[in-house]
């Protein structure tokens, strides 16, 4: 890139300190926390590239900002939110705003975000939903950089960030392996959702790495309380022994611990349970705390927010980015006066 | 307002109609279950007002539109969400884009987004949140119209639209009377929060117009199940005789109904119990499914966004406007097999 050819953006400074478009933000505007030796290569990449008197001029009035317009496919939720506020902790207050859009799962409201979005400029968007499976592309030829964020689209050509969903479960089954659980019962939401048999594919494979299957076949269901209650009656009913269930949300776990209880079964003593989506109002209110896997949502989103920053300075990420799940362990796994090997 | 002074509006289709924008722009589009009176009422007033070109012209790729900026004072969640639901439903799709931009409780973070909604020509803008005390005015002289939905101005020359919130505990209390309880226990969130402190105060005095009051002090706490559970303890521990529970959200109310199941109360046959929230994740998997009153944010947000639309085309609606709660029975109040006197 020639220094002539057009002002220096915070992706160049970024590429050529070697480090990300958000940490480069950071250490050019003081804030957050950052090792000094980061900050320093960072102003001095700053420095090269002329970037001082660009970064002046961003001020809150005038000068360089990202808009982003983030459209949602189906309805703006518990999903998206955290996505929303990872995209917009890219960039700080001032060098970005992102504009929410619903598009309720209607393609015609959709196509009309994505115009309405584009007259009003937007440097580029963000594509987000709550289905896992891919999509079609929500556009061709558009004049602006697009990054899909939790879902992915069908063309490989496409930027997605999506959520590891098999590497969340095999996160589960390997920590209810590490607690000493062998007879693992799965109780799911629906088998037509994506996200139900991922996860208990997954779940499945990495039982059999170690010799192991699940006592039943997956309960597929529904991604409600009532369901998990359901489900433990069909387990309990089935005389089926087990001592682990891993459910494929907090909800369905946290009618699990109910319906468990209600039978005298003890959680984690006599059964260990685990959860997915670490949902807070489920896992701080279920009896023990719940274990769950988290899907880092705002991770995610911070990480599509800076490939499409990049992609609107002219760096692409073209393909399938899979963010990794984390595991918060709570009670519901492991008793408190416990210590527990973990892997 | 003479005729060739400028194009006539929606609202002034709908002023001379009689009826809501929201109504004169379904009569308009065919959309929507309406009286055909009203319809052609409606449509007798475009013609009047020569709309009708207008209203061809108003097509998804050009002619007047619609654009919203709404911005969050706080972070965007269930509260929030179906508020902007409702406002996207005052118009269709190609009528009306709402963008929702995120203030975090942040007020640098807020004039950005006021700042980047005007350059980017939007109409006008609403500004909601959680909290329900009057706030600042997020903006002196703005060029366009604001409505604040759920939260309010302190300016009473604002538009406000808030949800009636001591009329949804007096609904609360008139239930619990109807179904014939009369010692009454309200469990609620912390007494700094200013929604706590007005359902307390509006249920003690509708009892107090039947003669009765509270069988013990409101006891303030938090908003979550966890300290639904612990203040059941609280009462029983006092030996306080109850025979219903008014909670002031619907967390607190299945953390006391799990509580007093525990504890071999059952209800509603022992204690009657209602929430407040109408939050389908709790309301549901409650057992029994519990009574609530809802704060119908969807019909607040389409009424906000009305009184909006009106403003930008010249009749703005100053002042703060309450909008209805609804009574929401189900089985925690009222035994399946039991028919009562609703007032």
């Amino acid at each position: 890139m020639g220094k002539l050819e057009r002002h220096a953006t915070i992706a160049d400074v970024a590429a050529l300190a070697g480090v990300s478009v958000g940490t480069a933000s950071k250490a050019l505007n003081g804030r957050g926390s950052l090792r000094e030796e980061t900050r320093m290569r960072v102003r001095e990449a700053a420095r090269q590239l002329s970037f001082e008197a660009n970064a002046g001029a961003r001020s809150l009035h005038s000068g360089r900002t990202y808009t982003v317009g983030m459209i949602t496919t189906d309805t703006i939720g518990r999903f998206s939110i955290p996505v929303l506020m990872g995209a917009e902790d890219a960039l700080g207050a001032g060098e970005m705003s992102v504009f929410l859009c619903d598009g309720r799962d209607d393609p015609i409201r959709e196509q009309y975000y994505v115009k309405t979005l584009l007259s009003r400029r937007v440097d580029g968007m963000i594509v987000t939903g709550r289905r896992t499976e891919a999509r079609a592309p929500i556009g061709a030829n558009l004049p602006v950089p697009v990054v899909y964020a939790f879902i992915s689209s069908a063309d490989p050509g496409d930027c997605s960030v999506v959520p590891d969903e098999a590497g969340g479960a095999r996160k589960a089954v390997e920590h209810l392996l590490a607690v000493g659980r062998t007879r693992i019962a799965h109780i799911t939401g629906p088998e037509h959702h994506n996200s139900a048999r991922v996860r208990a594919a997954a779940a499945t494979e990495r039982l059999a790495e170690d010799g192991l299957s699940l006592v039943a076949p997956p309960l597929f269901g529904g991604w409600s309380e009532v369901w998990g209650r359901q489900a433990v009656g069909i387990l309990l009913a089935g005389r089926t022994e087990f001592d682990a269930v891993f459910c494929g949300s907090d909800q369905i776990a946290r009618g699990v611990c109910d319906a468990l209880r209600a039978a005298g079964r003890r959680v984690p003593q006599d059964v260990a349970l685990i959860g997915f989506d670490n949902w807070d109002v489920m896992t701080e209110a279920c009896q023990p705390p719940l274990t769950s896997i988290d899907l880092d949502l705002e991770g995610l989103g911070r990480s599509a927010a800076q490939m499409l920053l990049a992609a609107i300075n002219g760096s692409p990420s073209p393909g399938r980015h899979a963010h990794p799940c984390r595991l918060v362990v709570r009670e519901s796994t492991v008793r408190e006066s416990t210590t527990v090997p973990l892997p």
